[in-house]
């Protein structure tokens, strides 16, 4: 089925002459099909289309990109059996995962549907005329969120799903009306091919406009440069390294009409367990954090790299479980082999520090790319001083910050950049003693989570994926639930406009009875 | 009553060597007041000042944060008088006007203290625990929009009190919960200071802490410059011209850590008037328009720069009904000589371009700082092709576009770059007949007007005053209206808290009584 061609827009396409094959890590060995690199021409056709297809596609009604979203749903549902062997073949990743990947993925693209048809996310808001005030009259105002026009969509190398060609991105910005271009993942290409035949089948039975999707292939950086750079494209998502997520904003931040670019980036989203926590229940605690360091071979963005308390024998009891409980885990495969050797040379680059221990390296499955879990345990005062130590290292890696007391485990919290999350756990009165670590915490992070791991982001409107530099470029918006709409809209206000010509969201009738805001009331 | 001096959080200070003094373009004279431009220190202690404030600023309650902003309206009042005379003196703008700008600026004000206590701007959003749920438990999720911390301000050219010292920037910023540090206009400084002394006055009252405001005098870029590029700053607010906006931009993004940069800069507010209005309506137009045009001396981001319409006798007999109503029109003074040398230089840029008709140079009043009234045409074939005549005049300045038919002048606004507003004109039939003008017009503005002028920017929850690049450096905020406080927030999302750590906002009994989003449901 898979045939190693573009989608510039609705048709297939291989004008180009570079080549690549995606990689089995679990077999350590590439997989058989030849994917070809989008080349200038396809590049700028599928801009040239994603371009015109807008002004057709931000007129559709909700009612027809909410059948699109459910309808892309669908296609990926029919031909889920072959699409879930070939994202095993080129990911290593077991079954279950797979299998959990794409009902999530599914489960995202039918909750964007609902929401386009629940319509509040165009926050309709409408002020009524005043003809009579003084000193002058008050024009009637009406105000609603328009798509931005085409957005890019980077394919995440550790969702090859929920976060790439139909993921979170693509799906929030088809809802909000933008068109959307992929630029595929090298080592999913043929996933990502699989699925963006799903969107186009859908995008032809709802008759789209051709150009509403495209899939471009790419073995190195330049398709993602030319895309960013380009007129047509109005935004960027992407879900990948800072390196990666930084040039990618220095490039949009450059241009001579900026657009805005959504990375989510690294993230060693830090644990704070609290003294008599730690005392009373290290070995719930060690169980429960080895599983979370070690699940989806760690390569999760809210994966626990930072493991923070204060030096003692309860804490030293707790790294002896925590570190047995890691040798109990058995290594999992890891993405690929560039993933693979990243993971062992940045782990290597802290460890390799004279004041790092490494406590432990265990590896029950000594085979290529399947890493080893890593166990390295630092002073605070190191660690303060020496930045090199804050970077993610992205796999089953934790760094274990040992801190003097109290005050000394808030300066570690001060000297902690951006993240995506952190975790306090400790017994309730020592938590209320300690407000301020919250806050500290708090100040540094998207999310604050209580008493359990960070691992496992839920898909729910209050969830909020995203955070302060590094850990993301913007940290006012999430990549994850309804909410992340809101990176491909800006509001639009029409003043004194006759009813008939408003949208239907901004008609005095409401037909689409969606909620609106009248005069400061909510309808 | 006036120092000179610089508010450097409650303290007046002024160690810097580099003064300056205001100008009063009606006597064509510098007033006699000495300021101190801030200097290093001076810059850096507001700057750590910011920080610390921060710190216990965003932890007032909504009702200490409205009372705040309630008595920095009652101390502007109180000192009204003073501040219009300083007001005047340094911008030539007459008293009617300067009392209508301080009515708006208080009005903000009491706005964004309503608003605080409305508590909806934190959209809050809570999704209850489902521990049963298959194949995991869900958690409890809660998410709110919290300060981003420290905002530099830009004090505006052309609204000395409504978007400067205390104007919609600042008011929106402190409601948010986020410290102020104001760059002061160095033509407005007097009036910067009073108002930045009634703030502080407020602050005190109201037990605020030391450095949620400070005020510094800048005669040059350099103040600006340096509080951009610190790090303890985490958004600017700017109004002004393209190139300060993007300057600012370029900085703030080149940052290690990138900042958002809310620029509102230039804008032409391009007209369409339709064939059959402007045979219809054409004195009525022209009476509107000439008002339009030299309101304030031509000095709003919404002034009609720009009308397109077809050509032939009716729009002829238009130019000649709107030259003869400007003729009428008295001159008014400008800003500062800054401002009337620019009108001046940009106008000629226009105008000495071959293809460009002066039509009409008006001046009843031949003084230095008045500007004369200037309508010129041009066809649309040498419009479209030369962009250099799309930019900006700030002042009474109109370019008219004639076009050869109605498909002609669709490619005139093809060609149009982003704008604050787009105002369309027509009979109600020919308006219906081409909606297709109004989907290219809305695509490049943020606020499209039907049958009236741009001028007059209503406060209103549904005003948009925003729009695409280069009116903006980001579309998707307004700079006007309660929706302005946006810009100076982030989500954030608490998982699995106890109710007693979570804020206000988000504990189960909603003990502020806001509106909330719970499970789906607004309550």
């Amino acid at each position: 089925m898979l045939t190693g061609k573009n989608f510039i827009g609705n048709k297939l396409s291989s004008s180009g002459n570079v080549t690549f094959q995606t990689f089995n890590p679990e077999l350590n060995k590439k997989n058989d099909q030849i994917f070809y690199e989008a080349n200038n021409d396809e590049i700028n056709q599928s801009l040239d289309l994603a371009k015109n297809a807008f002004e057709d596609y931000k007129k559709t009604t909700p009612n027809e990109r909410s059948k699109f979203l459910n309808s892309i749903a669908d296609e990926i549902s029919f031909i889920s059996d072959t699409l879930l062997e070939v994202y095993c073949s080129e990911t290593g990743l077991p079954a279950g995962r797979s299998r959990g990947e794409l009902k999530r993925t599914i489960g995202q693209l039918r909750s964007f549907a609902d929401l386009v048809l629940d319509g509040s996310w165009v926050e309709a808001s409408i002020d009524t005329a005043i003809p009579d005030r003084e000193p002058i009259p008050k024009p009637d105002l009406r105000k609603m969120m328009i798509p931005l026009g085409p957005v890019v969509v980077f394919g995440a190398s550790n969702f090859p799903l929920a976060y790439s060609t139909a993921g979170g991105d693509t799906a929030s910005a088809l809802a909000a009306g933008c068109p959307v271009i992929v630029k595929s993942h090298p080592m999913h290409a043929g996933t990502g091919e699989i699925v963006a035949h799903a969107i186009i089948s859908a995008a032809k039975k709802n008759k789209m406009p051709d150009g509403v999707f495209s899939n471009l292939n790419s073995k190195g950086i330049s398709v993602g440069v030319q895309l960013v750079k380009h007129p047509n494209v109005k935004a960027v998502g992407f879900t990948g390294s800072l390196k990666g997520g930084r040039s990618i904003y220095d490039l949009a931040s450059k241009r001579d009409i900026p657009i805005p670019v959504f990375a989510e980036m690294g993230s060693t989203n830090p644990i704070i367990i609290m003294p008599n926590k730690i005392k009373n229940d290290y070995e719930d605690l060690a169980i429960n954090f080895a599983k979370s360091i070690t699940v989806g071979s760690g390569q999760f963005c809210t994966n626990p790299g930072m493991i923070i308390s204060v030096n003692g024998d309860e804490m030293n009891r707790f790294i002896e479980c925590l570190s047995s409980e890691l040798k109990k885990i058995e290594p999992s495969c890891m993405l690929h082999p560039n993933i693979f050797n990243a993971y062992n040379l940045n782990a290597n680059q802290i460890t390799s520090n004279k004041d790092v221990e490494i406590y432990d390296q265990s590896n029950l499955i000594n085979k290529e790319n399947y890493p080893k879990h890593i166990l390295s345990t630092v002073n605070s005062n190191v660690f303060i001083q020496n930045k090199n130590l804050h970077h993610e290292v992205f796999g089953p890696f934790s760094l274990i910050i040992k801190c003097n007391d109290m005050d000394d485990l808030k300066k570690v919290i001060s000297s902690i950049q951006g993240q995506l999350t952190g975790t306090i756990i400790g017994e309730k009165d020592e938590i209320s003693q300690n407000k301020d670590v919250i806050d500290l915490l708090g100040s540094r992070v998207g999310r604050i989570i209580f008493d359990d791991v960070p691992t496992g982001v839920d898909v729910c409107p209050s969830m909020l994926h995203g955070g302060p530099y590094p850990a993301t470029t913007d940290s006012r918006f999430t990549a994850v639930g309804i909410h992340s709409i809101k990176r491909w809209v800006r509001p639009f206000s029409f003043q004194d406009f006759p009813d008939a010509l408003l949208p239907d969201e901004l008609k005095n009738n409401n037909p689409l009875k969606i909620k609106r805001t009248i005069n400061g009331v909510i309808t």
